[in-house]
C-alpha cells in the first residue's frame, strides 16, 4: 500500500508474478516528489508531476488500485482496514511515507507551511506570488520589505531547491511586472541548523551549493536554529545571538516524521519505531517476528547496512519495492534473498537556473555540469509520465524565457488566501486545533496576525 | 476592472493611448473560459488556459495591475472602492462577468456545483473521478449504478461540451483502469428547457450536435426542466411526467446572472440591471446619464442591435473592449464614435473528440470539419497565451492517446471530498449559509446525504 516511488515499484515488479496485487492509496495519483518545489514555484503544473495510479498500472491485470485512507492494521487476522472496509493479505507492504514535523511546535504548520503533496505547492505558490502583490498595495516601506522577505527554514535538498527558485522568481521572472516595487529587492533567508547547508552531501558540494545561493542573493545562515514562528515574524539563534526577521513568509523544509500508520503498525506488530517516527526494520525490510509484513520507502528505518539509517530519497524507496517483490518470488520458490542492500547512485540539487550540485559517489558535479546531470537523471525517473515530453518541453520553454506560466494564485473561497473579512468575537476561544489568523489590516489578503479563528 | 476577454482587450488597447489605465482583479490571472470544460475533464492543466495578468501586460509602462476585490462605486467622486481602499478614475470600464445561477435555488449550488472558474473546474474534475473511484469500491449494483449516473443541466456550450468530454472519458480514457466496474457502463444524461440543445445555434446545428452526442452515448432530455436537486437525486419534468434520476454527481451548466457588482453599480448610477443581473448599456456601452461609465462583456446588456441581448462570449467582450478603448481615444480627440456593432464571427462547440458544430455565419461546419474550425480558431485567441504550443502538444498527445493525463483528485484536506469523518450534533442548527453534507455510508467520500455541517 502507498503510491508513492516505493508502493508504485513494488507493485509494478509483483505484477510480474502469479499474485494478486492491491495498491491501496488515498491519493489517485503517483506524485514525482522531487519536483514538487517547481511546481511550490510556478515552473510547472501539478499535472506534470503527477500521472494517474490507474494509468500506469492499467496494463497489469492482476494489480487492483483502491482508493482509500488505511486505518489501521490487525496483523494476527492478516487485515489491513481502511475507512471504508478491510482486506486480507498474504503479505503486507508498507510504504506511506512522511509527513511534515514541526519538532513539537505543531502551531508553525499555518504559518510555515511545509511541501510534502499538491495542496501545499499550489498553497506555497500563492503564498509567494501574494507576497508580492501584497507589496505592490503598499506604501509603507517597512510593510512592503515584510511582505519581500522570505525565510525558508531548512537547508536540505527541498530548502536550497526553493531558495534557488524564489531568487529566479524574485530577481528574473518578475522583473517589470509590477510598478511600486521592484522584486529583485526581496530579500530571501535560507536557515539551517547545521554547519553547512544539503548536510548529507560531501563538504566540497555543500560549499558550491553555498556560493551558487550566494551568488543568487540567498543570505544563507548556518548553525542557526529557528526558535519561535510568529504571525509577521521569526525568531532564529546563531551561536548565543537571537535575531528576529520580520516576514510574512515562511516556508518550512527541516524536518518530517513518519506517517501516523508506522505508530499504528508498531502497535499492531510490536515493532519500534524511532525519534523521526520510522519504523525500524530487519536486514530484509520486515517487522521483528512478522515476515509477511514489510515497511519500505521513507517510513522504513534500515540501519543494517551504515550506522546511519538510509535517506529518504526516492532511490532508496525504488530499491526497496524491488527487493521485495524479488523476495515475495523467492519465497514463492522456496527461497529466500540475502539481506537488502542499497545501492547509492548518488543525490543532487539544482540551484535556481542551470546550475545544480550532484554527488554520484565518485564523481562530483556542480554548476552546468551538474544541471545537466540533475536534468538527465530526472528525465530517465519521469518515465512514469506519459508526458514527460511535455516537461521538457515547458523545461525548455522556462529555460530559454525565464518565465513560470503556473504562476496562479488559486485557493478555495473563504480559504486561507483572501479570507472572508471577519473578526473573531471577544474573549472567544481559542482552539487547540488548525487556526486560521487575520490581520486588521490585511484581512483580506492573508492569515498573519490579530484575532484566532477557529476553522 | 476585471481581466476577462473584455477587460484585457480593453487595457490592452487603452495602453497605446496617452493615459493611465489601471486593471482590478481579485484573481492574478487572464483565464480562458471557453476551454474550462478541458480542465474539468481533466484534460488540460490549470495553467494551460490561465496566464498571469503581469505577464501579459508587464511591456505596458502605462498599465498597473492591481489585485483587489471590488467593492463598490462612489461615481460622484469618481472613485472605486476596493477591499484595500479606493482609486480615482476619469473613466471606468466594468467588466466583472458573471457568476452561476440557481433560479432561486441556492441551495443547489453544493450539490450540482458550476463551471465559472478554475476551483470549480479542479472541483468538478475531483467529483466526476471520484465518482468512479466510488463505484470501484462498492458492491452493491444499485449503489454503483448511482455513482456510475451523471446528469449535466442546461444544454448550452458548456453543457454540451461537458457531457461529450464525460462520454469520452467513460468509453474511452478509463477504459480498462478499474477491475469490478466497466467505466462505459456510465450514464451520461444532458437535460435542456428548451426544445434544442445549443438553442442559440441555427436548428441544422443543434439536430447535429444532438446526433453526434446520441452516438456518443448521451442522452439528451430536451424540453426537460430541473424540478428540484437532491442529495443522491435528480428531478425532472417532462412534459406533465416526472422522472427522478437516482445520482451522486449533477453538473450545472444552466444559468449564469451577473457579478453582484451589477446591483451595486446600478444602485451607484440609477442605471437597470436586467433579470439575469446584467446592466443594460446605452448604444456606447455607457450607463445612461454617466458617459464617463462603461460596462463590457457578459455584464452588459446591449439591445440596441438585435432585439435579443447580445450573447455572452468571449468575441463580444473582446470588441467591446476594444471599442471602449477607440471610443476614449476618440474622446481625447474631441470626437466621439457611431454606436457599438457587434460583428458575429460565429460560435462553435466541440462534442467530444474529433467533433464539433460550428455556425460561422453562412457557413455551418459539423463533425471532423467542425472541430478543425473550431481547433483554429481557438489557437488563433489562445495567442495571449506564453505557452500556445505546449497546449497544442497536450491537445495532439491526448488525441492520439485518448489520454487525459491531468486526472487528478486533487482537494484541500478537509474538503468536501474526503470531508474528516464527523457528525453534527444532535439538534445542531442548520446555518443558511454553505454547508457540506455526508452521507452516514460514504461520509469518507463524497458528500451528498444526512447530517449538515456548518462549514
Amino acid at each position: 500500500m502507498g503510491g508513492g516511488f516505493g508502493g508504485l515499484y513494488a507493485a509494478k515488479q509483483l505484477a510480474r508474478l502469479n499474485v494478486q496485487v492491491t495498491l491501496l492509496d488515498r491519493r489517485n495519483y503517483h506524485l514525482f516528489q522531487p519536483l514538487l518545489y517547481q511546481v511550490a514555484t510556478g515552473a510547472l503544473s501539478p499535472a506534470n508531476i503527477a500521472a494517474p495510479l490507474r494509468g500506469i498500472l492499467r496494463h497489469k491485470q492482476n494489480v487492483q488500485v483502491l482508493l482509500a485512507e488505511v486505518t489501521g492494521f490487525d496483523v494476527g487476522n492478516r487485515r489491513v482496514l481502511y475507512d471504508g472496509g478491510e482486506l486480507s493479505y498474504d503479505t503486507l507492504i508498507v510504504a506511506a511515507g512522511m509527513v511534515d514535523a514541526y519538532f513539537g511546535h505543531q502551531e508553525w504548520e499555518t504559518l510555515a507551511p511545509g511541501l510534502k503533496n499538491i495542496e501545499d505547492a499550489t498553497r506555497i505558490r500563492a503564498r509567494i506570488l501574494s507576497a508580492f502583490e501584497a507589496a505592490e498595495r503598499l506604501a509603507d516601506p517597512q510593510e512592503i520589505q515584510k511582505w519581500l522577505t522570505f525565510v525558508i527554514v531548512g537547508g536540505g535538498t527541498t530548502g536550497v531547491e526553493l531558495a534557488g527558485a524564489l531568487a529566479e522568481i524574485a530577481r528574473y521572472t518578475l522583473r517589470g511586472n509590477f510598478h511600486n516595487i521592484d522584486p529583485s529587492q526581496a530579500r530571501i533567508y535560507l536557515v539551517e541548523g547545521a554547519d553547512r547547508v544539503l548536510p548529507p552531501y560531501p563538504p566540497e558540494l555543500s560549499a558550491q551549493a553555498l556560493r551558487s545561493l550566494t551568488q543568487m542573493g540567498v543570505s544563507v545562515l548556518t548553525g542557526t536554529l529557528v526558535q519561535d514562528i510568529q504571525p509577521g515574524a521569526v525568531v532564529v539563534k546563531q551561536a548565543d545571538q537571537t535575531r528576529t526577521f520580520e516576514t510574512y513568509t515562511v516556508l518550512w523544509a527541516a524536518g518530517v516524521s513518519g506517517s501516523p500508520l508506522a505508530k499504528a503498525l508498531a502497535e499492531a506488530t510490536a515493532a519500534q519505531v524511532d525519534r523521526s517516527g520510522r519504523v525500524i526494520v530487519q536486514p530484509d525490510l520486515t517487522v521483528p517476528g512478522h515476515p509477511d509484513v514489510f515497511v519500505i520507502g521513507d517510513l522504513a528505518h534500515f540501519n543494517h547496512q551504515t550506522r546511519k539509517p538510509l535517506p529518504g530519497v526516492a532511490q532508496v524507496a525504488m530499491q526497496q519495492g524491488r527487493y521485495v517483490a524479488r523476495e515475495v518470488d523467492a519465497r514463492l520458490k522456496g527461497k529466500t534473498l540475502p539481506p537488502f542492500h542499497y545501492q547509492d547512485r548518488g543525490t543532487m540539487a539544482t540551484i535556481g537556473r542551470a546550475s545544480a550540485v550532484a554527488d554520484l559517489g565518485r564523481i562530483k558535479l556542480h554548476g552546468y555540469l551538474g544541471w545537466l546531470a540533475w536534468l538527465f537523471i530526472h528525465l530517465i525517473y519521469l518515465i512514469e509520465f506519459e508526458n514527460r515530453q511535455l516537461v521538457v518541453l515547458q523545461w525548455a520553454w522556462n529555460y530559454f524565457t525565464r518565465n513560470r506560466a503556473a504562476r496562479l494564485i488559486t485557493a478555495k473561497r473563504h480559504a486561507f488566501l483572501f479570507p472572508t473579512p471577519r473578526k473573531a468575537a471577544e474573549g472567544a476561544p481559542r482552539t487547540a486545533g488548525v487556526c486560521y489568523v487575520f490581520t486588521p489590516k490585511y484581512e483580506h489578503l492573508y492569515p498573519a496576525r490579530g484575532e484566532v479563528c477557529p476553522q
